[in-house]
């Protein structure tokens, strides 16, 4: 019977589901009926510890039982209302996040999700400064819609630069140094040289914007070297462009502080979030907006919108996640994990395996980069992730993978024994791939 | 108590909430708590009926009981899941929305509301003829993302466009002809001969698609003469382009019909959907996808993606919310409702007073077009709409207003007394506002 829902799924979903940034045939994806906390099970039981957050969205873990409560209370109270209404979960929501932005935020902009916080924060940005131009980097992704997917600078934009406006420079990443560094002061002092050369060569009088994720996530986890941001920021007002940060994957607890520029002594113009903050239990992402910006607007009409904006369903989720994050201490969880338990094991890991070239990230949000050989660094092919992924899930681990990378990404509310568990399950996983003599 | 809640509900609004497609200052939106089928009310009881469905997506009424119990069924099973995954109930709601779509058609692809389905039919569109162009009409709406937006043709368009291989064009509409026709006949042909003179003057090979909302809900309820969808669908087959039909709006019930194209003789090759597929109660889109354009992507990667596709709360709202549709005659309700009372209720305004230039609809998808004389059919102003809501307001109405126009647009689930008690409130209204000397 069980076994039947399982078969159910599966069938159900080959035939009548087109899947993201797949080709369709012989697709074969796990079938997933329900969860809690960082483990997740199919109709028949079999569980899988969780170390993908899916999409490195349920930051609170399966099934909060608190936010699933709000949902469920707001679900009987008013599913749903349209965005030119007041509506009091929506208020508190705003409020809550604004709890969490530096001082001068005062307004939040509610979306549907990661894409288009970032398609309206680019308007916001444009019409505020009367420019075009957004730079972003070519190790991001920002979304699949029209202005996010050329902002977004890894392949998948190649398929649909459809929209102008757009220019793309290099982030730092020292493992992999696009300017010839050899220290992360080296990295840190040459990326933003090479950005500054960007923008004079661009026209700083054409540029409305400077787009980055704090951390980039998909691209690989790419921690900034200490005053690389904070050296963004002095660009951007040096020339008087607003600076963009994209927490969508970054944000709210992932990196073990509430947002990535924590302590990155720098302060955005324009905030995008989604996933963490409220784990995608309901659809929903926005944008927090400085005073000046969101003054812009007072007068002027802002010319964007969507039926959904300030779902009153995700409101409750948000106000929930957040407080239960709060009051649970899930965001300093994932801190103290992320130093005591996966930092260490992943670096005795890279002690051990020679396909482990780099390991790098903070909270929840690491990356494994593998390497057919550590001194050339030449990334492994996609067949050894794929093996990887396989001896993975086969030990019950779902893992997260991109390009030549395993990223360890567990909900923040993973236990020490969850990480210890999952290192012992990479560990024979990377043995039984290197045997295979990959 | 209850009154100091709608007053913390307007203030954290004002103070907190960014608002969509509007200056920010001076915003005095009405407070909604609850609601049941076509009434809301805040949070001191004061009762409005909804004649404007929201955002025209609440088809099956506010809190049906068996979408609210399936959301929050769901919610206590599983939440979310990311969209690589098999999941049941999203492989469910797919099959139920195949169930109503014409032969042919076999693949949902999700997203969270319409623009972001807009997104995806076109980038679909473009890769499956290698083409660039979309062609949409002037008088459309699409949504706020890159692509969509540029293919809206409303003013909205106009401070965003940065998406290219867009062209647009004029649609059929009588009562303001582009095309000097006398008779529904001949507008219907004259349109199509212009459709056809764009279409050849672009050049046939460069076009991917024809993106047309069935009936142009927001740029007024353009119910299309009878023979223009089908002549659409011919010249797309003449000259090798597809034709996506939007669906967003008009879609599941609200014109009487599963889809408004049903009867129009036409099989359009990608529908877009949003809105009425579960009425807004989780934030869901989608595309739905003819065999050969889903067989596409069966050996290709389709470039496009998102995190929230295929989220099981949505999910399950639509396999509640289709089958409620369907057990308890709601789609039926509309067509007999639009019939009996509200389309004979709206012409009797008309018959009584001079602001009603025209009274166009079907179901619960109607538009009273206001003009200041009806020889020239001069358009209202916005002096004129502004004192007309307020006077719908002050009597307990919420409406729906759009340039010089009401739509009158409640739930499917309205009843015969619910439409004749809002027929004496327009009919007091449009009294009020003419004897003020318009
Ligand atoms: C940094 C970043 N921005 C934006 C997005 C897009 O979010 P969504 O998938 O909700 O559109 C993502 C998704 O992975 C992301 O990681
Ligand atoms: C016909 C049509 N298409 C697309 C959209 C965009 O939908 P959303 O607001 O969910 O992005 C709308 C919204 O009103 C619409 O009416």
């Amino acid at each position: 019977m069980t076994e039947d829902l399982d078969a159910l799924a599966k069938e159900l979903d080959r035939d009548h589901v087109f899947h993201s940034w797949s080709a369709q045939a012989g697709l074969d994806l796990p079938v997933i009926a329900g969860g809690s906390g960082t483990v997740v099970w199919d109709h028949a039981g079999r569980r899988m510890l969780d170390f993908s957050s899916q999409l490195v969205n349920v930051n609170i873990g399966h099934q909060h039982p608190a936010v699933v409560e709000a949902i469920r209370t707001q679900a009987a109270e008013l599913a749903t209302i349209g965005p030119a209404t007041a509506n009091l979960t929506r208020g508190r929501a705003a409020e809550r996040i604004l709890s969490h932005a530096p001082a001068g935020f005062q307004k939040v902009f509610f979306t549907n999700g990661g894409a288009d916080a970032i398609e309206n924060a680019i308007r916001m940005a444009r019409l505020h400064t009367g420019r075009d131009t957004v730079l972003s980097t070519y190790r991001s992704y920002h979304g699949n819609t029209g202005a996010a997917i050329v902002a977004t600078g890894d392949w998948r934009r190649m398929a649909n630069q459809y929209a102008r406006g757009h220019v793309h420079f290099f982030g730092p990443y020292l493992y992999r140094t696009e300017f010839w560094a050899t220290s992360p002061e080296e990295e840190c002092e040459r990326a933003l040289h090479h950005l500054e050369r960007v923008i004079q060569s661009e026209g700083p009088a054409t540029i409305a914007a400077l787009l980055l994720e704090s951390i980039p996530g998909t691209a690989g986890i790419l921690v900034p070297p200490p005053g690389y941001l904070a050296g963004v920021r002095a660009l951007a007002d040096r020339y008087g462009i607003l600076l963009i940060l994209d927490e969508v994957m970054a944000g709210f607890g992932r990196t073990g502080r509430w947002f990535a520029f924590d302590g990155h002594d720098v302060v955005p113009d324009l905030i995008t979030f989604a996933k963490g903050v409220n784990s995608g239990y309901v659809p929903v992402g926005g944008v927090i907006i400085s005073e000046p910006i969101a003054a812009t607007f007072d007068e002027r009409v802002f010319p964007g919108g969507l039926t959904y904006s300030g779902h009153p369903l995700a409101a409750a989720s948000i106000v929930a996640a957040l407080d239960a994050m709060q009051s649970e201490g899930i965001v300093e969880n994932a801190r103290r994990v992320g130093e005591d338990a996966i930092g260490p094991g992943l670096r005795a890991l890279e002690e051990k395996h020679p396909l482990i070239g780099e390991v790098r990230g903070e909270g929840v949000f690491w990356a494994l980069e593998l390497v057919s050989d550590r001194e050339s660094r030449q990334p492994v092919g996609a067949d050894v992730i794929g093996r990887l992924k396989k001896e993975l899930v086969t030990r019950g681990l779902l893992p997260f993978t991109a390009d030549n990378r395993i990223h360890v990404v567990p909900p923040c509310v993973v236990t020490d024994a969850e990480v210890e568990h999952a290192m012992a399950i990479y560990d024979e996983a990377l043995t039984s791939v290197e045997g295979d003599g990959h």
